[in-house]
């Protein structure tokens, strides 16, 4: 399969850790996400909202958004739950990560660290800074008892909220003050088969 | 089963949508989406994100997030398709609602019809309706030669984007340029067990 990829997307990240987790080889193809000039006539017709990571199967069929493309990969393996409640937990968690946590501590990391014009966007920096740390204060009170964030288990909700909360520092956070979520982030990076998002 | 529910909410609309067209009974108990105060203490254990809809099963479990409450309910109906890449796909438009669609669609609905202080969201009304009009674009093109948004069939998918959709004009949005948005939504609208959000 075909993956539409960008380096320093923790979306794309999230593929490229399973994929490895499942031994599926991924051909990987670039797309800059500061110049998005191209991305209509690359891949306008496989993902309508034109985003990476979008998968491409070996027929062709197209496959976009990251949560997606991990229920894709990962169904029937030992990173997905079997349990009907614990898959609407995966969602559950998979759905707050693009509501409330991409939009804040991954628009924070781009902004400052990868726009190029971290100082135009200053005021924007700061509020998603706020916005994030309101999301890393529920990740840490539910982890406080936790080893992972569904049925006690390493599975794709873990790969969803590790891939921005591990680059969280790139964005301005500082997780000194979350211990339960820094455990976390050792014990997933400790799982058979983990690579790092610049590997 | 009870569902923490709010009449004007979509999200909240889609959980009672599904389950009238499933015959699943829901006992309501009705929070408010302004003064959000009393959060804490009613759902905090149940929902972390301390948003509505939040349904409550009945041995007391809490499972928050409309999309995730929707694959709870509806996997194994008509409603959610067995095939593989069809189920993806599902959760592709899903992941597109809550990414792109509502945080725009929804939130200039809310600040202008039910906030109370429209006036003082002017700017930010004007931005969401500008990235609404970019989201309506691409379902238009998407549903130009479909019917429905995955597999040809009436699925949750289609559930999870009328929701804020067909709403979309008390946000200030005018579907009068969407004519398959607008053949969309009365397809939806006459599907057998179909219920309004004021039902």
């Amino acid at each position: 399969m075909l993956l539409y990829n960008s380096a320093v997307s923790g979306n794309c990240y999230k593929v490229r850790l399973l994929a490895a987790q499942l031994g599926v080889r991924l051909e990987l193809h670039e797309l800059s996400v500061v110049d998005r000039s191209d991305r209509p006539e690359v891949i306008g017709d496989l993902n309508p909202a034109l985003r990476v990571p979008t998968l491409v199967l070996d027929d062709g069929r197209g496959l976009p958004e990251s949560n997606a493309i991990l229920w894709y990969l990962g169904d029937g393996s030992d990173y997905v739950p079997t349990d009907r409640y614990e898959r609407a937990q995966v969602l559950q968690w998979q759905f707050f990560e693009q509501y409330q946590h991409e939009p804040a501590i991954a628009v924070a990391r781009f902004l400052l660290a990868y726009s190029g014009e971290a100082e135009k966007h200053a005021e924007r920096i700061e509020r998603e800074v706020r916005n994030g740390y309101a999301v890393l204060d529920i990740m840490e009170r539910y982890l406080e008892n936790r080893a992972f964030f569904v049925g006690e288990r390493y599975s794709i909700a873990d790969i969803t909220l590790y891939a921005y909360t591990h680059v969280a520092h790139e964005g301005g956070f500082d997780l000194g003050g979350y211990p339960a979520i820094s455990a976390w982030l050792d014990r997933v990076a400790a799982r058979p088969g983990h690579v790092t998002i610049d590997a």
